[in-house]
């Protein structure tokens, strides 16, 4: 028997107003993006893959790869020394403010560049290649497939990255982050460069709402503990300051990136990920959202 | 056969370390309650209610009639019209600023005071006196039997509420409160003096674990979408500054309240309340948290 | 020999430009002012008073009660009790936030509202009717002549005063004031409704310039430590969150109010008020800065 | 005939109470400096300069440089040129917030550090060597001697200056700096080990106060704009959070130096300067703020 789950997703595919709004431009690499391609994909834990559109298109996975480096942080040096260091706190950070907690300096949660940028510092290894070389292996086996860096797209953005040097320069000056500044930044931006597809994404979030055990492998990449604190962080601090917002429409733990996708996972259930270039004003996906919206309110995956 | 949850629920009891933290005394109706009651309650939404401890012992709902109040205003007024007036998003809210949204005015949420300040006024009545009388009817059928007001506690938190006239008055000046502040301020502290047992609140939440079906008389008290809406603000604004923090520690949707009660609701499983009346420096019930950390983990009930 | 005094603020009022901005109107008696009144008088400590246009038009004189009333408290309660209580720090103050300082719960300052009611509280007096009485005689005897009060403003105001009662109740909810915060609010309304003429305003701001000596009656109204304390912090405070700006492009110790007045005084030198009803963006009277501007340019003015 | 103050400044400094307070030790260098020192300078405009204490001893300029580079960056680009990219307004900077202007990304005032590396950045020069080199040969002559770079002091500071080098990112990122902020940072840390002796900046101020003339040279090295706008931001700005307490207290506009220099600057009567390096809380020398205090009421030198 045929799942009609395809035919479903072609069909919100198809029900897909013309995008509006504009592809992020901030560096001439994320301009050049085709803004009206539109990729759906849904993953099952137990392996089942669906997709519609242009789920194959690579992008850079962006801030999307913030919650499995938190994972990938925990995992290697515990919930207790990563919550030291940033906090699990929702925050709104407007562009031209650095905010940190007052008295610890910590960042108030992993999803904003200041905690990403610190969290990053935290991943184990002997210097800033190896730790970047353990996350993008880990990225490989979360998404299935060997991953690789847009280099054209990791040298524009460093070299107009001054706002996450601005952070990491304060993170250091006030003392919470121990490696050196402008080495964290580069790695960070480096894992932000790192190519996906939609398809990729979806698998990535399933291993996610499985608990950590791969859909299509089975293999345990990460553990359950871990994966909850990922998925609580998500929920409240994912989606920046239209978070309470997104819980109460969407209601699906997600993570959004500047080149136009948007993962969420669903504990137990599913991994989805949407794929279309255009943004709104808080810098989500135009059509990512709506799809989201619409895959809520018909499959009923309002965690509510 | 037995279901093995009330000795559960003893063991529990009888394993909570002695309360610490202090009693609020900020009116002296509050400080003079038993500083170590501690009852336990849990209500499925089909109806069984399980409990331990001083299950039947009243004390004045306070902020746990948030939830309750804000699903009735949008029952009477709508979502939209409800959102136009109170926003969702979490907020930290310090003891000496009161600080609206910049542009529309709003409160950020319905769980500080002044979104609760606001949302009371939102509340259908011809005046005062009839929004009140639909409140505590409505608190009634939740809670299955006809509930009254703490006179006592209520005089006292009149005569010093300062804090929330200021709010009201605040409102009002923004322009987006309409009602008299102060006979809307009134409103609320007499709202804040219902008095409740543990009991009755574990059912009230089964309620909205429920979907707006109460479990006892399986009558339809809210539409799934107002309990839904409800819940998501629950999860990321129902606990102030340590919202992040209970999401990934316990993670269900909750409200405290500073008589020492801490109501939860896990979406189509249970309905939970806790009791003591000991608090910590963020106002929550210190065995509250802690019972409900280990109800979270003993029984599988964290969201994620 | 006549001063050529006279002749050269004839000509400062014909060439000022046709008022814009438009008269405030939160109250429909400030509405009703003529929006083309044009006043400006300057009085020396030895009592010369040199006037042109509408100078004996009579007005509320608003915030421009405040530097006198903190004063007065100076005078009553000592420097330091004052200090204990309000804070001499210049602060931005929005129109939806009320801040106060952190630990202290102290207004920033006696130039804003918050800092402003504080300090009418703070005024000797067996009740509200005295504390109230003892300004009006005090602006009595700096004035020159008997004032009174708009009680049509008064009304008016008051009845609309929600931001202020708003702030009345916060500062006695953070400990910070003791009287009761409706009636200090009523007496802060009435201070603000007194009416003044520019001639009025320019005779009173002369005896702060006088270091307290009023210069038509030669009497000691004020210390020379109290005149100095308003001095300064109507230089750091006075013109609201334009405070910078104004001490560098206009350079006099200042303090405007909404009903078109702006008063100012340089010490040992002159005391200067403009009356003109409409107001720019920040609530200063549109011609009363561009006067205060020109008269600093043309006569050596600036303290620096 | 002699002059009477040379020995009231022995009195002064005779009377000094033994300082308490520690050195800044952010970096060795400065820890290192003799904690017991005091100086104590008056220059007047006419060319008269009175000592008392270790005045010939060199220390770093840090934060006094900020005047005087804000006083060239105008001469240099107009007042409004500078206006466009640095605001006159008073500000609480926190140790771990970066607050630029809302809409402008403006620093507030270039007494703080955002604003003193931006007005750097406006010292006209064809590379960062020549900007450095102008400010060199400018501070030079206004100390009347040859003055240099304390490098070992320089190399320390440009190897932890974090905080500042996130500030320099943060206003590339914002848009509302030109130049590279590396470099920038760089050249301002430079500039703020610049050596100077108590009289160097007795001098120094002299030279504001008597409206840009050198007092012993004669030469006019500012004009009477640019000295007017830097005593008013002085004023106002020139003591950090504590801005409103100095005014009131000493009504002197000065600017005080992590090293334990204060020097202040009287419009057309006299510049001070005094050098202790124990500081307090706010970063102040103790004694110096003892001194300043002292001297304004026995001399009469406060503003009002």
């Amino acid at each position: 028997m045929r799942s009609p789950i395809p035919d479903y997703l072609q069909e919100v595919l198809a029900a897909c107003a013309p995008a509006t709004g504009a592809v992020a431009d901030y560096i001439p690499e994320l301009a050049a993006a085709d803004p009206d391609r539109l990729a759906i994909c849904i993953a099952t834990p137990d392996g089942a893959v669906y997709t519609a559109g242009d789920t194959d298109v690579e992008f850079t996975i962006q801030s999307m790869s913030k919650p499995f480096v938190y994972a990938l942080a925990i995992a290697d040096l515990g919930l207790k020394g990563v919550l030291a260091k940033v906090d699990v706190e929702p925050s709104g950070e407007a562009f031209n403010v650095i905010s940190l907690e007052e008295e610890s300096g910590r960042p108030e949660n992993p999803m904003i560049n200041a905690g990403a940028i610190l969290t990053h510092s935290l991943v184990r290894g002997a210097d800033d290649e190896e730790r970047f070389e353990r996350i993008l292996e880990m990225f490989s086996k979360l998404a299935g497939r060997e991953l690789s860096v847009d280099e054209e797209v990791f040298a524009s953005e460093w070299s107009t990255t001054h706002r996450n040097l601005a952070m990491g320069h304060m993170l250091k000056a006030v003392g919470v982050m121990e490696a050196d500044p402008v080495r964290v930044v580069r790695g960070y931006v480096r894992q932000c460069a790192i190519k996906v597809t939609c398809r990729d994404l979806a698998v990535m979030a399933a291993t996610l709402a499985g608990g950590g055990v791969h859909p299509v492998s089975g293999e345990r990449l990460l553990s359950r503990e871990v994966t909850r604190q990922a998925l609580s962080v998500m929920t409240t601090c994912g989606m920046y300051d239209a978070a309470g917002d997104w819980v109460t429409t969407v209601g699906i733990p997600a993570k959004s990136g500047v080149s136009g996708g948007i993962l969420g996972a669903l504990p137990g259930q599913v991994g989805l990920a949407v794929f279309s270039p255009r943004l709104d004003v808080h810098g989500h996906s135009v059509r990512g959202v709506e799809v989201f919206g619409r895959l809520s309110a018909d499959m009923g995956l309002h965690m509510m």
